[in-house]
């Protein structure tokens, strides 16, 4: 089901994008309270999520719009968007088919500094190979 | 109790600071999972956060190193340092003192898009106007 036809008059304003037009976004399962990724948005991703109810980015590495999962199939379902005390951050809670993270796991957070060492705490659950092959 | 010894010389190389030397920084409440806050580490900050366990950040408007709670007495003893898979973003799992937010609220996300508005969702639980008077 679409979501509420969102007021972006009167949200976007509030946002403080950076001097790239960017807003750090953290996606968080909603139920589970898991943080899943950091990924960025500009004002074009924000309101593509806001008005699909599917998460959007903006990948600064291809330089464009990025439906999350829109190769990988890995998609996240919008439940609810917040934002920050200085407008500079923005949560997404949401619900993440599959796995969040391009190495196949279910979030980017794998590795942890334990006994002062870096170690990788979470097994590949999806073979990254087959996440990118359709 | 002082943190184990952090291999810093084998941590550091792993992090992708950005062009400015900074990488964001997501603090979270290691028990509840409430994301509390998302804040900016430079070298040292993450440093001197592995060194103590107690976290520090770089302010960015006062361009000094910011020891969380150093004027409010809200720290956040760090509990575990995670990296994602591009080494560009950190999550700190943290034991939280009070509140995270400086308007008083126990986190930073305290506005929600609800039926296509922005609204308010959580209350101030401590006057910021004793948050800082120290």
């Amino acid at each position: 089901m679409a979501p509420p036809t969102p007021d972006l008059a009167a949200i976007l304003p509030q946002i403080a994008f950076n001097a790239e037009g960017l807003v750090p976004a953290v996606a968080q399962q909603h139920d589970t309270g898991e943080v899943l990724m950091l990924a960025w948005m500009n004002r074009a991703a924000l309101e593509e999520t806001l008005r699909t109810g599917e998460v959007c980015y903006w990948s600064r590495s291809r330089l464009r719009l990025w439906r999350k999962g829109e190769t990988s199939g890995n998609a996240q379902h919008l439940v609810e968007l917040r934002l920050d005390c200085d407008g500079d951050t923005v949560l997404l809670l949401v619900d993440q088919a599959g796995v969040a993270c391009h190495t196949g796991r279910r979030n980017c957070f794998f590795r942890a500094v334990r006994g002062g060492h870096l170690e990788t705490i979470a097994e590949v659950v999806i073979d990254p190979q087959t996440l990118y092959r359709r």
